[in-house]
Order: C-alpha cells, then structure tokens, then sequence
C-alpha cells in the first residue's frame, strides 16, 4: 500500500501505528497510540476499522498496557491484560475478529504467566503474540487473494460494498485481495465501488486505496447497484464479512443484504472473502449476532453539515446479515467453501483445527 | 402544505412563485421566478423538482415570456411562446410531464391565436391554460390520494423512496398522497423514507414533509431498504414516476430499481402513484427512455465538502427504469392499473381520451 494502515513500533515499551481513516482521502495522517483506552476510542471512533485489522489492533491494544510496567510482577501485568481485554471488548460489538483476538491474547497470557521469569518477558512475549496475529493475518490475506483469483478472468467487472481492502487487514485485504492477486497476474479487473452510507467507506477508502494501487475504479452511490446489474455492467459482487455464523450467515456493513438480494435477482455471483477469524462457530446462524447501531448523526450529518430537518427519527443499524443461500461461495485462507451450508462450513473449519 | 410550491402571482403581466427545494430542510425561501431562463434554470438546478411539478412550472415558464409584450401583435407572442418551449425542452431530459405540459401550451397557443383580437388576450388565454394544468394537478393527486388510499390499511408502514409528495406537485402529492387521505380518515400509516442519494430528496424533503404534516417518518440510508424489510418492517412501498412507458415500465428516481427488486424478494407489494400526464405512450417500453447522467459532483462532494478522492471516475445516472413485472399496481386519476401490461395501460389511457 504504500502506508501503514496498523503496525507497532519498537520493543514492548514501544506503541501502536495506525492510519487515521475517518480523515481519508483528503489527509493521511499517521497515529500513535500509546494507551489501551486510546485504542479503545480509536476502534470505537473507526480510526482503524476492517474486521480482521481491528483483531490486529485489539492484539496490540493488549500490548499497550504492559509497556509502563515498571516494578510489577507477572501476577500484576497479567491482571492489567485482562483488564485491557475487558475495556477493549466494549470498542464495538459485531465484529467478532475483535473477540477472537482478545480471547487469544488473554488465553496466551494465562498460559504463559507460569512460565515467564518476570513481567519484562511476559510483556515481549504477548506482543510476540500480537505480532503473530498480524503476521498471520497478512498471510492469511495473500492466501485468500490467490484462491479468489481463481474466480476471477481477465476483463471481468466486480462491484464491492464497504472497505474490505488493504486498509481492513493487516496485509492485502480480503475482498479485494483477489483483485490485486489477479492485476499481479496480469487480468485486468475492474472495480465499481458502492459509496456505502452513512460514513462512506467506499468512497473515502475503497475509491481511494485502488486508485493509489493502479486499478480503475468507478464510485456509485448505494441505491445503483441494481441499475449497474441490470445494465450488464457486473460480473461478480466480492465483499468482506464481519462475522459469519456457523450455518454460512454473513454479517457484513448495512447494505450487504441489499446488495446481494440484488445480485441474485440478477444471477450474478455473490462471493465473500474472510480469514478464519471471522467465523464464530458457537453461533449457528444470523439471527444471533447483535447489530450494533450507531448514533443519528452519521445519517443526518453525515458530511459535515445538517441535511436532514431537526428532530427526524431515524434507524441506524450499521450492519446487516445475509443469508448463506445468497451467497455463491465464501474465500478462506484455508479454502473455499463453495454454496455454503452449515456441513460445509463446518468441515472447512474442523480441517483447519477451529472446531471442537 | 402551508407553504405554495410552485404558483402563478398577478394577471398575465405578473410571475412565478416557487419554494427553492435546493436550500430544505434547513431554509424555506420562495423564490420570483420573472423570464423564461430563470425556469429553465430553477429547473435544470432542481430548485423546483418532481415530474408533475416541472410540469406546472414549465406551463408558467411558456406565459413568463409573454409578460413583457407590448406593441407586438399576436403572431410575435406565438414565436415567444415557440422560443419559450424549445428553451424549456432542454432543462432537463427524462420527466415527460415536462414535455407533456410544453405540448400542451404549444398546441393550445397555436389553436387560439388565429381567433385572439390581441397580443394581450393571448397571453391571459395562456395563463388560463396554464393554471389549468396546476389545477388539474392538484384535482389529480387528491384523487390518486383517495384511490391510493384503499390500499393501505391502518398500521402499515409504508417505504417511500425520493420525493413525490406535496413538493413534488401543485397537490398533495403523488406517492405521499395516500398516506395524507389515509391519515385523513383516521388510518394510522408509518413512513420509512430513504435518504435517496446523491441529492438527499428524502432527507431534506420527504422527511421535513411529512414531519410538517405530522406523519411519523423514520429516515434510513437508501442501502437499509433491504434491511428493514428483512426485519419485517414494510408492509408496502410506495414511489412516484417520471415516466412511465407503453408496457408499465416505470422510469423514476435512481434507486427505484433497486427498492422495487427487493420489495419483490420480500414479496412486498411494489405500488407507483402517478397521473396521466406521466405516462409516454408513444414509447413501448423502458428501454427508449432517456436517462439524464448529472455531474460527478454530486457524488463526489455531494454535502459540501469532498468526500472521495480527486479524479476519482463516477457513474452517475439520476434515474433507472422498473419493469412493469415488479409493479403490483399503478394508481392514476382515472383508475388503478393492477399488474399493469400494455394492454392494461392502453385500456385506462384509451379510456381516459389518452390514446388513438
């Protein structure tokens, strides 16, 4: 990419890196972040936003609170992690990266407390954790961009929802991966971004991110994803997911489900990519996931000025779910879970040891 | 309303009024509208907008160039009327009420004038028809109203999309119309309205709309339709027209499409609300119309300031076309088309004096 979009910087007594998002396209303005309750309104406030990168950002979120350690033993530090754990897990409720990666840095430190000689090396050894966790989400990135590329021909036209880009994940991204893994192939694919109100993600970073990246991209408002469909000018719908339930539902930012009733209206393939950490296998379908909603301002001031009259009700669900018949196929970094049902995303997961 | 939103001030020497739809919610500034360019402007910058509203401001904009006349006879105010229409044809392609109402003048103008002893009759029989045309629109939207009205019952909650309520007419609307006589007789009906990008109709008109009217509107981003009628909040959804074709093909707001493929996949009744004078009956069907592409600034800096990045490639058609098979039914002044078809739709025109 070009810039970092979330990084550590340093030993354990170092911080956090991260791009300020609600500030592109118009400025690229680099954080540091240097206390757990920063990271928290950070995640809160979508400086750093994307399920997987929030995981990363959680993992090092976690870290920020052992790098004032001074004469305290590994009893004290591990209590300061789960406290950590405690106030992070309250940034934001649907994404469920979040949680994974907070429930493995909290197990990670439970089990390695015993064993660790003094809180110093406690401290290295959980931001080893969170390295690991970015790590593999970068890998886990490219993989899905390899396997969903494979789905891709040259000349074809996809339209995407939200960011699930470079700017989500700690690496390449996770629907549009497979974008840039088929333009490093030498397809050429184009892109139409759907704005995606209330706070524009596709405009203000997916427009952005493949236009630094060389790929042509067209930005249209929400509500004329039909219209592009029925002009024939789309081949396939790729978006990323914010949790997906055992039973292949995917929950993904308010106006997936839009889009891919529409995409089934017009037999066009509806593909979601997402590591691993996206399925939440306690879960057996998406009637169980809680859909944060944000507050009425994003909707009726959304750009900075009112454009709604005072007062006005509105409904502000940030995500939405969509069911696992619509969807043609979900990219893992462990494979591809083609028409996807419950046996099949759970085969998938117990062949990649996430299952019981 | 308690507000006139396009109306006719003085005899044949005076001017148009209009409410300046550009600066709602927030301010509510009528406007003077004196020579034939400044309404083509308004309505080219949509200070004035809505199909059957462009009609009665167009049928305005014919007798503003007949309100300077002084010494000229009758055949130079015909040539005025001639200019007045060919330069209001162009203010914008896609509404036919437009071109409907300019046909009317013009064909009105050419039959009176052999028989006008003067320059100045001519031009009080113009404003006479003229005001023909606004009252025949407000006559025809209290009756859609009624006929609307049968199908909703108490307790609904209907999603509308744009405007096509009383701003977008002389009358109580279109779409919006049976809402208002249903509240009239005692029926409790709810409004889900989308925002409509890129322009905000519904949030800076619907939504101050039938506030003002005290009808209980929640506003959502245009890509939660398919949301709320996931959780089972829609009972029906209502729009308006700028067109509609031979065969029931509806042409309205950008969006349209979309709401009306979705409504269908939750089998929820798919209604248009529009007059006569709306209907081209001398296309077949939707694909001959014209669709008006606007400028990527709305899009791009829609609110004001920029919100996605410079040079950045838009698509911006300001409407789609819904096929006449998702409409349950279109209600006109002279009756309600149910599953409208070409023969259904000739049928009412014909009998309306519409057609052959």
């Amino acid at each position: 990419m070009g810039v970092r979009v979330i990084d550590w910087e340093g030993d354990w007594r170092g911080h956090a890196l991260l791009l300020d998002q609600t500030l592109l396209p118009l400025e690229c303005v680099e954080l540091s972040v240097s206390d757990v309750q920063s990271m928290h309104d950070c995640i809160r406030r979508l400086a750093v936003r994307g399920a997987p990168a929030i995981g990363v950002a959680a993992g090092f979120g976690v870290c920020l609170s052992l790098r004032t350690l001074s004469t305290e033993n590994v009893s004290q530090a591990l209590v300061r992690v789960e406290q950590a754990c405690a106030l992070l897990a309250r940034s934001r409720p649907t994404a469920v990266n979040l949680f994974w990666a907070l429930e493995r840095m909290l197990q990670h430190a439970r089990a390695i407390a015993p064993a660790c000689e003094n809180a110093v090396r406690f401290a290295q050894r959980l931001l080893e954790e969170a390295r690991a966790i970015q790590r593999e989400d970068a890998a886990a990135c490219q993989r899905m961009g390899e396997l969903g590329a494979e789905l891709l021909r040259d000349g074809m036209t996809v339209l995407t929802h939200c960011n699930a880009g470079a700017l989500a994940t700690a690496g390449v991204g996770t629907a549009l991966a497979p974008i840039y893994v088929a333009k490093s192939q030498g397809k050429h694919v184009r892109v139409y971004a759907d704005e995606t109100r209330p706070l524009l993600q596709g405009a203000r970073l997916t427009a952005w991110e493949l236009q630094t990246q060389g790929i042509e991209v067209t930005l249209i408002t929400d509500n004329m994803a039909g219209r592009v469909m029925f002009e024939g000018r789309i081949d396939a719908v790729i978006v990323g997911a914010d949790r997906i339930a055992r039973h292949g539902d995917v929950c993904n930012k308010i106006g997936t489900y839009s889009v891919a009733t529409l995409a089934a209206a017009h037999g066009i393939p509806f593909y979601v990519v997402a590591p691993l950490s996206t399925f939440d296998a306690r879960i057996p379908d998406g009637s169980h996931i809680h859909i944060e909603e944000r507050q009425p301002e994003e909707i009726t001031e959304g750009f900075g000025r009112r454009t709604a009259p005072p007062g006005v009700r509105t409904y502000n669900p940030a995500f939405d779910v969509t069911p696992a018949r619509l969807v043609r196929a979900i990219v893992t970094e462990a494979g591809v879970i083609h028409t996807p049902d419950e046996a099949r995303v759970s085969a998938l997961l117990r062949s990649a040891g996430r299952l019981g």
